[in-house]
């Protein structure tokens, strides 16, 4: 049977706004990416959504950022290695711990917003993430296909997870349409369920203008953040299961 | 053989400007209550601090406090029990990850500051500080002799280790004396020395007029932080091996 | 004419997630209580906010609170008064300044969450609350009538604006029903509407049971961070038009 | 008479705990930069060095930084101009407030740390600081000489105070010799005191290896925050006197 991981980014409450509907989404996903309280969430905020994570077995993720809530983790911040190394380990330990408290654990690690675009190119903060998480432990990382991170990561031993993007326009080159650009952003559930299913099925996407990535994609990320994102994953899920694919956890 | 655990306040600098000397002081005491990064303490300076820890051998505190860096901790905040609660679990899991990354753990918890005070006699906190750590682990909770939460971690299974102040004035009634008034800080390394000695062989104080307080202290804080701490903490460490006493950690 | 006072909490994203929809709500109210980044928001968004402000003849007021952006500003912090003295006039300061710099300025203050709530009876910080307005400018004081600032902050001369909430139900004391029983929030638009009527005719409030208190209220609180805040102050707004009621504001 | 001003880096205490000795550097200096709590410093901490340089009559300068505390402001981040520009309007109407509750005013504005260096190159962020310094007023921008950040500066109107440093070496280019090298930072008071009275007589440094570059400086850069700190200061100041030169504010 054709199984597919879908992952959403999770736990970013800030304040006790929240950001997604987290218990809805994790009802409907396979891995949840949990904020560590760098970029964003709060220690109870947290938890409690690693209480829904554990009820509907979600498989958890440490989602660790640069340590800038006032940015969300979207801005580089120049970082010596060892201190970006030391405050992934600090990450993922705290979230363990939240996670062991309400009957999960982390499971892999997915490095959020301006840390997972920067290690993409940045060989000393790629370095500096795979060196936090193997401190802990020999963790896989989620990642983009390409790139110095995935590289980095398979000789370090750690298994890598590339994932693919659900919602969004890739380019032919690989990398995904600039928001700024017309398109850039998928909403019609239709367009949604097709590139999830083309994962699933074939590892692959097709970018702008046709050409077909092979991008290997173990996981389709999905919004939680935006308006109707719920909506829109429900009807993803509702396409998947009548394709007769599955939604279940890389592991 | 006489023996006590001198403990010390450590790896609570802020934005790379050291509070103590931590290196000196780890190599004259048995137990380092390290900070977390809540009232102190960024993740790589607390790595600094484990790993010298771990070398020289001393045992490892977590530090925990309120969520307050501008304030180190030392403002009562009204939190929730259960997000009080989940932030002690989240501050030790932190600190456990980068001990074990440093060669060594997380044996015991010691509120710091405000936390510390406020626990004597909240009942709400007090609990939550246990939830918090009895979500982590059943570890050791260094306390204030009396108080709330010596009773309700006795009554939880918890081993609670009572401390002493080396440098402080006590009152009648347990407490110390205000840092207020005159006398409230010793400061001559002989007074320090004979309040150590006394708790290592009696586990009790001398009171202000002289009372005898039995507080039944396994352990003996002094101050890593004050200017002289060093070479105060040096002289107390002589006079203890002068007569006898052995520094060793309580567990 | 009847005149009243419409004022909202604005300028609260945090981390790029809007709170509420600054914009459309600027549109209906006349006073804007705009965070200072303390309790919420950041200098970008909250000078977004201040242009709308600007843009539309909204007043603006500086809508100060404890430092403590993880807790949203709702959890009580033990400040000293000196310390929360200086923290008041550094919010009013910096929020003046973006005011400035949009085409607006701060005409007023008021206080946010637990420190609204707090200084109804803790006479420290009320009386710091009101040394740190008058340390920048004697500006106007939004507060709920009664208790101890009310009475500190006109013995220093300032004026006083008490305000009433349009969609919370009241006790008889003049206290607010707690969120936590039924009925304590309304969602009416018509018995929202009436209770503004009835504050712009009388300045008074009915409270549960029938009772009528005489809250002198010049103006009326409405909340914009609730799903649905704009439609329902968009109904207000109407209604108050439909019986000839001016919406203005307090200056 | 020859004169020459003497800035220093002040109200960097972070929870409590000193950087510099900032009442005894006061006495000493003509201008402090006092920070505005982005990258270090808290209001009442802040409000306390202000009080003491309006009573020694020190020009108040804002010491403006990145938003980051965990990183003492030394760590590039990469904001988008709009956000950098609000930041520092916030900053600068922040601590004038403060500055006029203690009976001074902010008179300059200084960069600190990641953000001064990185002016130096970076056309956007220099463009950010200017805009965001004149949203507050057309106030003068002590700066680096040389570098993007003094052209932008001039071309926008503003005064530029260049600035040369009392303990740094020079390399030959008139970038300084980096601290990782031997020599870095000159210790000797006599050295430094000769490096002060070479700027306030020809407004020149000598480099390594002899040559001399034309800094065209108006104000030298003292450090408060090393060990030493003072008494180094004292010498220079005693030597300044011995030799005729008065040290004055650049206003």
């Amino acid at each position: 049977m054709t199984t597919i991981d879908l992952n959403a980014d999770l736990g970013e409450s800030t304040a006790g706004n929240p950001v997604a509907d987290d218990a809805a989404m994790i009802g409907l996903i396979s891995s949840a990416n949990v904020a560590c309280g760098f970029h964003a969430g709060d220690p109870h905020g947290i938890a409690t959504t690693l209480a829904s994570a554990a009820e509907r077995g979600a498989v958890v993720g440490a989602h660790v950022g640069y340590n800038d809530k006032a940015g969300f983790g979207r801005r580089f911040i120049d970082y010596a290695p060892a201190e970006l190394a030391d405050e992934i380990t600090y990450q993922i330990g705290a979230l363990d711990a939240l996670a062991r408290a309400n009957g999960t654990k982390v499971s892999y690690v997915k490095p959020h917003g301006a840390l997972y675009n920067t290690i993409v190119r940045n060989e000393e903060h790629a370095q500096a993430v795979i060196d936090g998480v193997r401190a802990f432990a020999d963790l896989p990382l989620m990642l983009l296909p390409g790139g110095v991170a995935v590289d980095l990561a398979e000789k370090a031993g750690l298994r890598v997870v590339r994932e693919a993007f659900a919602d969004r326009a890739y380019n032919p080159d690989g990398t995904l349409v600039s928001r700024r650009e017309a398109g850039a952003v998928l909403t019609d559930p239709e367009a949604v369920a097709a590139r999830v299913l083309q994962v699933a099925t074939s590892g692959a996407v097709t970018a702008r203008h046709g050409s077909v990535l092979e991008v290997d994609a173990e996981s389709v990320c999905v919004h939680g953040d935006s308006p109707g994102a719920v909506e829109l994953t429900r009807a993803v899920v509702e396409r998947l299961g009548a394709e007769g694919v599955k939604i279940e956890g890389f592991l």
